[in-house]
């Protein structure tokens, strides 16, 4: 349960925090980086009357990601100071020589690309629970560890999730299946239609057991059997000249499908122009972002 | 003199070039980032009435780096456009197999550790001119190359310099020597006192004829001999928890030489609690730097 801080690194008015702990659901050691705004720090010297515990936002990164890549080029930072919110930002698959990879070495399977789900299949299902791992372990064991230093960090009621490319697809995902959970959820050129998609198709062959079970981990699917609560929105950007607009992503797909659903007009899609799929794009529209999902944890500007 | 343009990304309001050009000075082909801010496009478009030509920052990156670290992590883009000024992204040395690199194949001399001076030592003379380069060609051949799409930057005359480590090294080191040519200085980290600390000693001694010319290529000497024009100021942060304070930066020197010259109190040197040697460092002060530059080349928030 308990993290190693392996770095403490100051970056804007707050501390960014590399840790690492075993997690129980991946049987594997698990890196993670935490982001702790100006206003934890204000809290924890007592400076500042906390009304309610800071908020979280936790970040889901894409293919062959760690949790450095958001952290040093999606400059969440900034935004967590400026409305006071703590991010999270897991890593993207378990690791490590005793965990299985992709059979033929690829980049877009196995370590790296754990896509947020609860493998059924062997040889990854021992590992592979990153649905488990990201939206109940990782949460509480924050909650635990953080609890020693005061309650200042709300790690798992006022909490919003977004993410990018097959993080983007692990937010919607992990937020249509328990949206009482998430107040809000946004997206940064997801995958929102896994199964019909050859990223999503080498995903759900390779970790699950049997074809019936794709449904139950699409978010085109999910939208039409999830009920809506007040005031949950669905916040997507994608750039038109992402590479893999057409092919991986098809945004669309998720507005057609919201159709006659509690979810029609609840989803806000830009296609953005002339923007690619890389960081320049999501630190970009991080600004945007932060902003819609301080509005959901209400939050407001420092 | 003319230039490849590999990549064009959309960021934040403006575009990020990717170019390439054949270096008279270097003998190489360098690469080079530049950022044209939503003013460059507003004008292109012909929405805008251009009062006068848009100025550019020079950022001069550190050891090992490339045109791309700064540009995915300083984010300056944002700067760039809430002011309305150019970036420009030098590369750190020239590079390729014909480029003699340090025979012992460490990091700190040689392939990405120009040091932006013009090496006199054989065999390092023939292509390392990264001061001729970046101080003189560069800024040349980017006005010629834009010249052709109307005039709308000004890459010779309102242009201030900035850089980290090696880099706020570089862009010191230009200030003082031309310092007529830039509008202002700034430094993250820099190394201000060369001829003195490990790297630099290291560099003079492998760039350099005789130890005779190390003196015209050291901040502390050339601040004693610089007149200073009205209105040149020099703005540096440096991180108390950076790992090159003490043994490679030593700070203060600068500040110490300055006294009894014109330069007496013109220098800012901030030592931030906490902050190391990253990225995190540099993006965190890079609003400060932008609003300290932007105030010399007479801009104000758009």
């Amino acid at each position: 349960m308990t993290f190693t801080v392996k770095q403490k690194i100051n970056v804007c008015n707050g501390k960014l925090l590399r840790m690492s702990h075993e997690s129980e659901s991946t049987g594997t050691t698990m890196d993670v980086n935490v982001y702790l705004p100006k206003q934890y720090w204000q809290c924890v010297r007592g400076n500042e009357a906390l009304m309610k515990p800071i908020p979280t936002i936790y970040y889901l990164s894409g293919l062959t990601c760690t949790p450095q890549n958001a952290s040093e080029k999606a400059m969440w930072q900034f935004q967590a100071d400026k409305y006071g919110f703590v991010v999270v930002f897991p890593d993207t698959s378990p690791r490590g020589d005793d965990v299985p990879g992709d059979p033929e070495g690829s980049w877009d399977f196995g370590h790296g690309a754990g896509f947020y789900i609860d493998a059924t299949k062997e040889p990854y299902s021992k590992n592979y629970n990153m649905y488990t791992y990201v939206h109940e372990e990782l949460p509480r064991v924050l909650d635990q560890h953080f609890a020693d230093t005061g309650k200042h960090v709300d790690f798992l009621e006022n909490v919003s999730i977004t993410g990018h490319s097959m993080g983007g697809y692990g937010a919607l995902c992990g937020f249509l299946k328990q949206q009482a959970h998430y107040k809000s959820c946004s997206a940064f050129a997801p995958i929102v239609n896994p199964k019909n998609v050859p990223w999503g198709q080498k995903a759900f062959n390779g970790y699950l057991e049997s074809k019936a079970e794709w449904d139950l981990h699409d978010p085109c699917e999910l939208i039409k059997q999830t009920p809506r609560e007040e005031r949950r929105h669905i916040l997507i950007h994608v750039g038109d000249a992402d590479p893999f607009y057409e092919e991986q992503l098809k945004p669309q797909s998720i507005v057609e499908a919201s159709q006659d659903t509690p979810w029609a007009n609840k989803i806000e899609l830009n296609i953005v122009a002339g923007f690619d799929h890389s960081y320049y794009f999501v630190s970009t529209f991080v600004p945007q972002h932060a902003k819609f999902h301080a509005e959901h944890l209400g939050l407001k500007e420092h």
